[in-house]
């Protein structure tokens, strides 16, 4: 695509059998608070960053730390030390043309990697009346008649029909037609602001899927809470880094 | 012409003497709702996906899976097994730079796949007091003279002189230059909304030209409705894709 | 010039020693009218088209038989059979990025065919209150010097001093930098609507310097302005297609 | 640069030892006077033309002969048979992103012909008080201190302080880089039309440097004022042809 | 990346071991102000330029002799022979689709000289009341933990959190990539002039990382001054050249 988007390995793990997590911004920044509270719980280290030329000139310094505006951590699931979890996070909403060439990257690295699959945590938006009348939900849409059975097995309800864009629409649509495993998770979101709670819904699931650490649910929203936080004043200040100004809207019409 | 335009097979099907339906969307999305129906009512199977860099970054999700904007389909005719429909179907309105790249691309698939023909129904917008005189009709035009005999032998009017846009334009020069059969239906429809109406009476000319199912007209001018209601919400639906805001807009001066 | 245009015959003939008119729209459609004229009259065969990615994405459809906006017609002269006569017609405009590549293209064709000549007609804007003063009147300017020469042998007067821009431009200097005779001629016309009497006056000096068929002046004036009536309707139909809004404006101060 | 700027020799010259004019648009058109005074007075043939895709599409046609708009003339000193001089003269400003190429195309060929200098005359802007205050002069800046050597030598005020811009700045720099010798001469002119008196006193330093033919001051600001006349007409003429509006400026802070 | 940056030397040096101070454009002008001090107060000698079809086409002439936008100069520290300097100087604030290219040329040509260290001066913007409240200060942040302890061990505070954009920015993320020392020492500046007072806290501090000449201080802020009005009256003359209009702005957060 000529974008010239490519992954430097700051650090060889051996990754394969490993889940990835794509944390490009989502409505409600659902994804990227998914991301840091990962990163944060399960003491995540820093492999490799993702760079192009068409990615913004900007270093992030954090506890005296300069580093790149896409970032991919790794590291060990608590209860099993054979199963990885890899991380993409980025402080920075890519633009349509960058959208596939981000998405193919990555796909191209978890298979070079023999990672086995791919969660996407998405934000949805819902009319507000309906809002009110039905509890909040996470609901899940895989690739592949493999990906949608386990998540039938695990209780969460199929996204039967609608549109999902930006890079996790990609991936879904790459992973159907490469045969690979691509999990989108959506949680009812606020589009407005950083929503903490859709995102300690999505990794509920996540941990119902993955880690059944059986995590206790208050402080993952504290935790949650004070992500949010931190991640408005991280976007207040990355002055002339592009805000989520139209963020992607997944919709639902279930 | 650097648009990376590509056709990816999901499933292999040996499609020697087809026909191809292009389902791009054109004046009162004749073409869409002339494809949907065929893949409905001939229960066609997707073969394959049409991508490009320059594609809208969606992922369309129908009965719990995900879809690209634009597919392949095939299948049966239900008389013949011999005689295989292929239809390409698109969810996105082609951006003028993107057109050539297409029609090319699915030409230069149907002569590898050695089908025969390639049908393209289009919507043509008529003066509004000349529509109320005369009784509403499907004009066609052919690349070749041989298609033109086709049409005149059943029974279907020439479109003798005007313009016609598009990827269906494109076709119709391309198949007279390669002298491969492209032909235009040209029904009257309105260019504002839906027609399912028009859509209708193409689907009449495809089956007098192809089916010969003598399918009840009653049905079909249901179905095409309820096909209707359902593209008007997934264009309602699609946000950020773009809409056919400006159409092809053939006309007629015969 | 990764512009792409090309040329495709779609019948071979020998031109060896042919005469090409060039006609894409110049001021008044002086070009497009004689081009047309021409193929009337000498019942001109279609040879071929020119096309490039960048054209329109439109067919033209005439007596029910559908038509690249860019074509080369070719035949006789009715006098002399081993005379050939070409002739580039196009219904669009080109874009100022698209002329130096066509010009080029049609030069490198026409050589390659072995042609001798190429003949630009061109509507020249003068004032108004000129205009009242003095005849009307054809102008001619060559490449060469040989050029030249032959147009004060057939009494032409020579454009000494001024400005022509566009397709016929170019192709004048790339006349003089090859050595090929090119010749523009320039008949005072109406910028504003298509001047069939400045082509009118065109096809009589091109009759005295190519066909001695001695023509009678009143059919061919007749005939120019039932063109003039036809070529209207088409820039109308041709919707979406660029219409000459700015066209190439050629200027005299001899 | 990926401009495809190229040099066509229409005529074969010796031109060893002979020094280059840059005759590109500047301030007051001062560079075009001087290249057209030249080219007039010494009797200067056409060698060659400068050509780009991204030149304008136009023929200007002098004494019934169609030209380029970037021209190559060359010719000897009236004095001295042995030392040729060579004039490079565009009837075009040429936009920001073709400066380079085309100053880097002007040097790489005066070097591949064995020329050893090239001369750019310029305008220079200076304060309306100023100007009373103190005699209009010409200044000069060379790319070498060989060439500022031969500045003072000749007694012309060296440029000390200030900026350069455009096809002579480039020119400057590239002269440093390869140790060749390109001098800049600045004439004091008025940037809102052309200056025959400013580009008059850069022909009597050319004299002084080059020509020593101790001409007549008069003629040559009479000859100086009819091209002025000559070039506004000429510019007034080329309809589309993108006009000097935002000249370059250099100005003076000695 | 397609910019055609490139380095041109002017004269070989050997300069193994020297550290590189980065004189790009930044807020207040903190690093065009210690680039010009260090090339004065050192005299150091230009050894080369930085050039791509991109920069502006515009010669400085400064002292009769024409000038590059950007620049290399190097020379001996004056304690110490052995350890070189070298400073690259901008007249042009670099738009960011430059900025990419600029720093992997810079940090390219660093590595092939086998240069050790590279010092980015930058000016940091502190809220109004703040500033009043505290003495202002000169924080450093490195690519790399041994360029941290360095700063450390010389008393330069750390930069904890934050964002630095720009050259500077991408520089330290390079630098952490390559393993190779990038140090910012961020000098708090005002944003909307050339900040001499900024620049001489750098300068002190650089003083005391590399120099140790134990500087007077007072001639040093005196210095500093001066080339804040030189900078002010040649940003004033350079017209055309893009100013920095929305510089760089790094924000402290610690």
């Amino acid at each position: 695509m000529g974008d010239g988007i490519q992954i430097y390995e700051l650090q060889r793990m051996d990754l394969r059998g490993a889940t990835v997590i794509d944390g490009f911004p989502s409505v409600g920044l659902v994804s990227s608070i998914v991301a840091n509270y990962l990163i944060n719980a399960l003491q995540l280290r820093q492999i490799g960053i993702m760079d192009s030329p068409y990615f913004p000139t900007v270093s992030l310094v954090r506890e005296g730390r300069p580093m790149n505006p896409v970032r991919i951590y790794a590291g060990s699931k608590p209860e099993d030390a054979a199963d990885q979890l890899v991380v993409f996070i980025s402080e920075f909403q890519p633009p349509p043309n960058l959208i596939k060439g981000i998405a193919s990257t990555v796909l191209d690295w978890a298979q070079d990697q023999r990672c086995v699959q791919l969660l996407c945590p998405e934000g949805l938006i819902v009319d507000r009346e309906a809002e009110d009348a039905k509890e909040a939900e996470v609901y899940g849409i895989g690739s592949t008649d493999r990906a949608n059975e386990i998540l039938k097995k695990n209780g969460v309800a199929i996204f039967e029909e609608g549109v999902i864009t930006g890079v996790a629409g990609v991936l879904l649509n790459e992973g159907r037609k490469r045969d690979f495993d691509v999990v989108t998770l959506l949680s009812e979101a606020h589009p407005d602001y950083p929503d903490a709670r859709a995102a300690a819904r999505v990794i509920e699931t996540i941990d119902k899927l993955l880690l059944r650490t059986e995590l206790d649910a208050k402080p993952l929203y504290e935790e949650a809470e004070r992500i949010e936080m931190q991640l408005k004043s991280i976007h207040q200040q990355t002055d002339g880094v592009k805000k989520p100004a139209s963020p992607q809207r997944p919709s639902m019409y279930g």
